[in-house]
C-alpha cells in the first residue's frame, strides 16, 4: 500500500530521494537495533533547505507525522519512528555543505548532514578543531548531535554540543525557517530559542545548519595512566589535575579494573600499562594550541604529586604517539570486548560528582546481592559526572533470563 | 490612591516589605535614569522563594502586572515598569542564600538577590572564582545578570552567564516553581528550559536561584597594553594570543586612540602607558590556576611575535599588581572621563568580528559627514564582537540639541 502522499513527495525530491519499502529498513532501525525499532511510510531524503521547507508545509498541510533523522546513533529512540507505518522520516543526510568558515570569528556555518567526523575533518584542513569527539562520530550529524546536546570525551573542557553552539537554523513545524546564524558572539536580542532546540531530539523542528564555535588545532597532546585503589582518590585527582594542569585538561576518563580486565583479555595487543591490579584507573589527557607550554611538566607534576598523596599508586606518561594511542585504545575497545565476552545490560547515567563514589558502591552491592556473577563494567567521563554502569553476562545459556531482567 | 490588592500584599509580606509612594522611586528609575523610567504601583519584597510564589499567584489570580527587578542596573528596560502606574515591581533583593557550594562538582547555587560581587567575594573565600566581570557588578544582581544574560570583561575565557550557568530555579507565571537545580553537568533530560529563561529579562518568570560554574582561583595573573596602528592588526594579534597564550587568555581589550586620551586628560594619575600616540590600543591579560605555569613567557612571546610582524608598536608588560592595576584603570576610567569631558550617545554593539573594522570605519565617516567635532570614543571586548561605540559632545551649548540627534 503506497502512501496518499507518495506521488506529491516524489514530485518534490524526485523518485531516487524518496524510499519505500524495504529500503526504508536503515532508517527504520536504530543503531544498536533492538531497542526503538519502529515502520515508516517512507523517508524523504531533501536536497536543500528550500525543499525540506516545501516537505514540511507539505506534511503540515496534510497532518502526515514527521521524525527528524541525522545518522540514526541515537540511543533513546528520538530518531525512528514509532510502529504505525504513519510517519515519515525526514533524512537530512543530504544537507552537506560547510557554508563558512570565519577565521575572525573562530567559527563555521556547518549544515545538518554532514557527520561529525567529516565536519571536523574539513575544519582541521583549514587549522581548526571543532573539539567533540564520541565513538559515533563517523556516523553521528552535526543535526543529531545538536538535537541531541551529546557530549563525549572532551566535555571537561570545551563543553557539549550546547556549549559549542553560537546559533541555529531550523524548519518550523509549519515550513517556516527559523534562522540565527549572524554568527554573532554575543547576541541578547529576543529569547534563546536555538537553545531550546538544541537537545529537543527533533520534537520541535528540523535542524538545518548551525553556527559552531571552532578552537585552533592543538600543537601538543600528553597523555597518561593512572592507577587509584577507589572513585574517592580519582576525584581528588581531578581536583589536583584541575589546579595543576588548568584548562589544558582535555580528558579525564575513568576504567573500572574489570574494564580493563575485560579489554587485555578479550581484545588482540592490549596489555595493562601498569602491572598492579587496582579497582579504579584514569586516562588523562592535556593539550595545547601552542607548541612551547610545558604542558607535559604541568602533568608529570600532577602525578607526581597524586602519588605523594598516595591517592595514585602507579601512573605512566606516554612518550609517543604509538603509546598515547595504546592508552586510548584501552579505554575505547571496552565496548568491542563487551561483545566478546557476553551480553550486557548498559546505562548512560549522570549524577552530582561529589556522591558518585557512595551511588557505585550502592549499585554494585544492590548488583552482587541478587547477581553474584555479574560483572560491573564500568567506566565514563568523571569529570562530567557521567558514568557508563554496564552488566555482564558472560554465560551464554543465561542471556535471555538475564535480559529479561532489564527492568529492574 | 493605594492599590487595591496592597492591604493582601502587606500582610503576605509584612507592612516594611512592600514600598508605595516616593519609597518606589529608586526601584521606577533605571541607573542611567534617563530612559525607560516609569511609575510602579508598589514594590514588593519577598523573604522566599515560597512567599515569592504566593505573591505571584496572588497576581495572577488579580491580572495584576508584574515586573521582576534584580539591581535594576540594566539599560534595556527590562526591569522597570511603564509608566501606568498598575505595574507592581517584585524585587528579589531579599533572596541572598549562597545555599550550597559543591567542590567536587566546582558549581555552586546562589540565589537571584545577592550582588554579582558578593557572590564573587563569598565564593573567593572558599578558593573559588565565580568567572564573570564588568563594571555595575556591585549593583548586578544574580539574577539580572542571568536575565539578561549578562557579559563582562573575561566573556573571552569563560563565555557569557548562559555558558556559567548548570540549571535554574524560578517562579512561573501561575505561581509555581519551576527547578532545574540538580547540579548535573550533564542533563539532556527534557527541554532546556533553563536556557530559555536566561536573556529572557523577565518576561517569563521570576529567578530565584541559579546553579553556577566555578573554577579555581587564579593563582597568577600577567597583563600587557599593546599600541598598533589598526583594528585590523589588533584581530591579528588576538589571533596570535590565541594560538600563543591558549585558554589563559582571560582579556582583550580595545581602547581606541581618543578613549585613552580622555582618560589621561581628564582623570588624575593616568598616563599613557606608551609614549607613542596611535589610533587603537589592547589590554591583554592572562591568568593561570598554577602557579608554575609560564604564561608571563607566553605573553612575552606573543607580544615579540606581534612587534616582528609589525603588528604592534609599542607593548609593556605590568611587572606588578600596581602596575597591572594602572593599565586597568584606563580601561575601566573610560566612562567616568566622557562624563567629565561632555555628553554622550552610547552604543553598545555586536559585530561579526571580520567585518568589524569595516564598519567601524563606514560609521565613523557617516558620523563625522554630519557632526565634524564629535569624538568617537570606543572600546570593548574585541574577542566577542561586542563594542561600545560613543559619541562625545564636549561644548555644553550644543548638549540638548546633540542629544536630540540620537535617533539618527
Amino acid at each position: 500500500m503506497t502512501h496518499p502522499a507518495l506521488p506529491d513527495i516524489r514530485a518534490l525530491l524526485g523518485d531516487a530521494n524518496v524510499l519505500t519499502g524495504g529500503d526504508t529498513e536503515p532508517y527504520d532501525t536504530p543503531w544498536r537495533g533492538v531497542e526503538y525499532k519502529g515502520t515508516s511510510a517512507l523517508v524523504a531524503l531533501p536536497a536543500s533547505v528550500p525543499q525540506l521547507q516545501a516537505l514540511v508545509r507539505l506534511c503540515a498541510d496534510r497532518r502526515i507525522p514527521i521524525v527528524p533523522q541525522g545518522g540514526n546513533t541515537g540511543l533513546v529512540g528520538g530518531s525512528t519512528p514509532d510502529a504505525s507505518g504513519n510517519e515519515i522520516i525526514i533524512s537530512t543526510k543530504r544537507l552537506r555543505a560547510i557554508r563558512a568558515i570565519d577565521g575572525a570569528n573562530a567559527s563555521a556555518t556547518v549544515e545538518a548532514g554532514l557527520t561529525l567526523a567529516e565536519t571536523k575533518e574539513k575544519l582541521a584542513q583549514q587549522g581548526w578543531l571543532f573539539p567533540l569527539g564520541m565513538a559515533s562520530e563517523g556516523s553521528a550529524t552535526i543535526g543529531g548531535c545538536l538535537a541531541t546536546n551529546a557530549g563525549g570525551i572532551q566535555v571537561l573542557r570545551y563543553g557539549m554540543m550546547r556549549e559549542l553552539t553560537i546559533g541555529i537554523e531550523a524548519v518550523l513545524p509549519d515550513g517556516s525557517l527559523f534562522s540565527d546564524l549572524s554568527g554573532l558572539r554575543k547576541d541578547n536580542t529576543g529569547y534563546g530559542l536555538s537553545q531550546l532546540l538544541i537537545g529537543s531530539e527533533g520534537t520541535l523542528a528540523v535542524l538545518t545548519a548551525a553556527s559552531l564555535r571552532l578552537v585552533p588545532m592543538p600543537k601538543q597532546r600528553v597523555t597518561a595512566w593512572a592507577s587509584l585503589p577507589d572513585i574517592t582518590s580519582a576525584l581528588a585527582l581531578l581536583n589536583l589535575a584541575r589546579a595543576r594542569c588548568d584548562s589544558f585538561l582535555t580528558a579525564f576518563e575513568l576504567i573500572g579494573g574489570d574494564a580493563l580486565s575485560l579489554v587485555t583479555s578479550h581484545i588482540e595487543g592490549c596489555r595493562a600499562p601498569v602491572a598492579e591490579t587496582l579497582p579504579c584507573h584514569v586516562l588523562l589527557e592535556c593539550q595545547a594550541a601552542d607548541p612551547d607550554l610545558p604542558i607535559a611538566d604541568a602533568l608529570e607534576r600532577t602525578l607526581a604529586d597524586a602519588m605523594e598523596k598516595t591517592l595514585v599508586h602507579n601512573a605512566v606518561l606516554a612518550r609517543s604517539d604509538t603509546e598515547a594511542a595504546s592508552l586510548w585504545k584501552l579505554r575505547e575497545a571496552i565496548t568491542e570486548a563487551q561483545r566478546h565476552a557476553g551480553v550486557t545490560i548498559n546505562f548512560d547515567i549522570s549524577l552530582p560528582i561529589a556522591r558518585l563514589d557512595e551511588w557505585v558502591e550502592a549499585a554494585r552491592k544492590a548488583v552482587h546481592k541478587t547477581h553474584a556473577d555479574t560483572s560491573i563494567i564500568m567506566f565514563g567521563h568523571l569529570g562530567d559526572g557521567n558514568l557508563h554502569f554496564n552488566l555482564l553476562e558472560r554465560d551464554p545459556a543465561k542471556k535471555d533470563a538475564f535480559l529479561a531482567r532489564k527492568p529492574e
